[in-house]
């Protein structure tokens, strides 16, 4: 089990500095989407050069031009990028192709996605590399979470899972329970007084649970 | 009835350089989505700098933190930005929350939406200033075009409409005659060895019929 770290912040300061201080408890550094385009390419390249050995995933959310999109993410050093499950089939499978080109991988993010368990199944078969699991931040203060998804596409599917959603110390236990393969934490880690200490008991959980 | 430019290319040179060139003709300028990806949102300041009487739309497709996302862009320098009618209504909302507080526009790009009719009444509701009827290029390249939905919703619902999707000389005529109040035209335009020339075709159509 693998812990990404999501950053969620807007500038480039703020996430190279977010990523030096955790990247001792983190497996994989998420640009977010909002600060992917805040920031453009020139922060999946500066935050590769730093953090050479961790895995850079950019949240791309594609929703259209799913080879473009990925293509030009990975020429500047991402290992996996996001696409959008509501897209065109064509899109997710155009993301897919981008990454088998450059030996990387691909998440297809379910969030609002009417049938995820026939989704799953169709993109598992395209080759996508993981299903994510997503209550977006909208959703999640309107009260949603990712938990009851997971334990249903769980039993369902035989993609590893990402999991994300308000994910914190206190919600991580039953989430772990379910075995994904990803954990997603954003701000229980960047919001946090002191990210690494955060960043630290959380991957003591993971690792205990792995 | 406005020509928009929907500015596809990846560099901040080049998409500067394709405004100059045809901005005389143009109504609205578009920051597509894998440009905004690509340069982020110096971009937007640069462009409004070089263009500060002309409207610019940021193609943020935004899926998540739908005020979150829009606030930066208008703070930026951009006039209007877009909001996936396939997110959360919530973040459809908070795109629309962030435009009336910055005096600014919000279009809810219909791509891959199943029931338009219903959605584009729902937004139309809730404040939105456009609909966008749209193909994407990935939907273009597998036969699809915008004209059969922008016929349905021109005479379904009341707010004013967008429509995107491979509008070029040959099918603008039937594009016009649905009277969309924003023809976006991309490709036709940016692909054209005169760019300027091309532009200066359509806008000339687009005047007679408004």
């Amino acid at each position: 089990m693998k812990l990404q770290l999501a950053i969620d912040v807007l500038t480039s300061e703020e996430a190279l500095v977010l990523a030096k201080k955790t990247s001792k408890y983190i497996d994989i550094i998420e640009i977010g989407t909002p600060l992917i385009k805040h920031e453009g390419v020139r922060l999946i390249s500066l935050m590769k050069a730093l953090h050479p050995k961790k895995e850079l995933l950019v949240d791309l959310k594609t929703m259209d031009v799913g080879e473009y999109e990925a293509d030009f993410c990975f020429e500047a050093g991402a290992d996996i990028v996001t696409v959008l499950g509501v897209a065109d089939i064509k899109t997710i499978e155009g993301a897919i192709v981008s990454a088998k080109k450059h030996g990387k991988k691909v998440v297809v993010d379910m969030i609002n996605v009417a049938d995820k368990i026939t989704r799953a199944k169709e993109v598992a078969e395209l080759g996508a590399d993981y299903v994510g699991i997503h209550s977006g931040i909208d959703q999640q203060n309107a009260g949603q979470s990712p938990l009851a998804d997971l334990k249903k596409l769980s039993k369902a599917v035989d993609i590893p899972l990402v999991v994300a959603g308000g994910i914190n110390l206190d919600t991580l236990d039953e989430i772990i329970a379910c075995k994904p393969e990803v954990v997603v934490v954003g701000g229980a880690i960047t919001g946090a007084k002191n990210p690494k200490k955060i960043a630290k008991k959380i991957s003591k959980k993971i690792r205990k649970a792995s």
